[in-house]
């Protein structure tokens, strides 16, 4: 980083998350992929704007896809790849795209020799290496079967595990701003007591962005104070007037490390 | 139940879930609301269609509020409705419909005997007393601040128990229809073996919709089935022939109790 980097204006990176997924919406499974991908993108200047959970409805898909990808430098999609009846992702995208849709060589072959004994290269399976035309493939060091990118939408499969496979496989591509640096605060009184003074603050750091989340703690109310900002000066100088202005409140401030 | 309810056409009853949280976006936070609200939505026959986690920003949210609240029968908003500076729903619910905000006696009224010591009152906690010209107030029944209900929209608190509190005070309002039914089968065979016999099953079941949800399971690959619909012998059927084509497979087929 140098001086320029650090005061010249600054293009955030964007991203949206589309969750394809009746499981989700059920609430049957609990999205895991949300909280990774936020901080996986965040560490390489990429912030993570929307997240829209839909159901897996073809013309959901489609109207969700064209109304995010024009909006946001990267879209991400997670679930709907698999082999069987109700992975309809990669029609959708295709559809969204107004491409056509065809086995992908390149997939094949991988398919092939991961399941090398053709009795296991089921029909089913074989449906995997149907992508987009135009895409390029995603590598999938699970499992294998890829998931795709098409212009600035990756398309990746549901499952955590192969969700992270992928991503740290494509990352490289991605070309983010300044991380997000992220510093939190705990205090030991309530909102309503330490909004003004928090108030005050976030006016005198405008270039610095300060959330105030409550929670209980051991029955007890306490409140997260958490201050975002590209530049770590900037930060640092209003965490020292949050713990200034927390201190003459009594609320006894800590820096919660990063975990 | 009559059979006229039964076989008759059924309007589903439609919900979408605005997250609104910079907290949830950064992977800070997990929310907890989505599958709590779907459960229970459910329960009362009110469908969650869509989910949107955005930040705390007005015109986004002002945006999507709009957007959705003519889409879907019910809105439902978490999170930003507390005393310090980042809580800016309230002012873009209000923005949204297009009508003032400014303090509700009745809301005023609740929260001065919460706190009964008027130096507790503070001038935050008074903030949390404006709401949308025309809105009903949501009952608070942990920490008082009530939300409220514009229309079709429903704004809660983001933390879990006030929004579990705030849902259970005001369901009875929601009109649903028939709760859809969701049971499970888990099976020991990968997708790519069953995807065929399992399109199969679905095709001959069109009212009820068969989900496929692979998982590693003490690492090896297991799928799970989920079988929804409205009608209990419709869903029966289905389980049936599916538990019959998973046994032809060899994949040890055996129903998950609802825990």
């Amino acid at each position: 980083m140098n001086d320029s980097a650090a005061t010249g204006p600054e293009k955030t990176v964007t991203a949206c998350l589309v969750i394809i997924g009746n499981e989700i919406l059920s609430g049957r499974t609990r999205d895991a992929n949300l909280p990774f991908l936020a901080i996986e993108l965040n560490k390489i200047g990429v912030r993570l704007m929307e997240c829209r959970v839909i159901p897996d409805v073809e013309d959901v898909i489609v109207d969700t896809i064209n109304a995010v990808r024009r909006r946001f430098d990267y879209v991400f999609t997670t679930g709907g790849i698999g082999p069987t009846h109700d992975d309809i992702t990669a029609d959708a995208i295709a559809k969204a795209f107004g491409v056509g849709i065809s086995e992908n060589a390149e997939a094949v072959d991988r398919l092939t020799r991961y399941y090398a004994d053709p009795a296991l290269f089921t029909a089913p399976r074989r449906r995997m290496a149907r992508i987009p035309h135009g895409a390029s493939l995603v590598d999938n060091p699970v499992s294998v079967a890829p998931g795709f990118r098409m212009e600035n939408v990756f398309t990746f499969a549901g499952v955590p595990m192969i969700v992270e496979g992928m991503f740290h496989a494509m990352k490289h591509v991605l070309v983010g701003g300044r991380p997000l640096i992220s510093r939190t605060i705990r205090c030991s009184q309530p909102e309503g007591f330490i909004a003004e003074k928090l108030g005050a603050v976030q006016d005198h750091h405008p270039d610095t962005e300060i959330g105030s989340y409550p929670a209980f703690r051991q029955g007890k109310p306490s409140v997260s104070l958490i201050v975002r900002g590209t530049d770590p000066a900037k930060v640092q100088a209003a965490i020292d007037d949050l713990l200034a202005a927390l201190t003459t409140l009594d609320a006894e401030p800590e820096e919660i490390p990063v975990t």
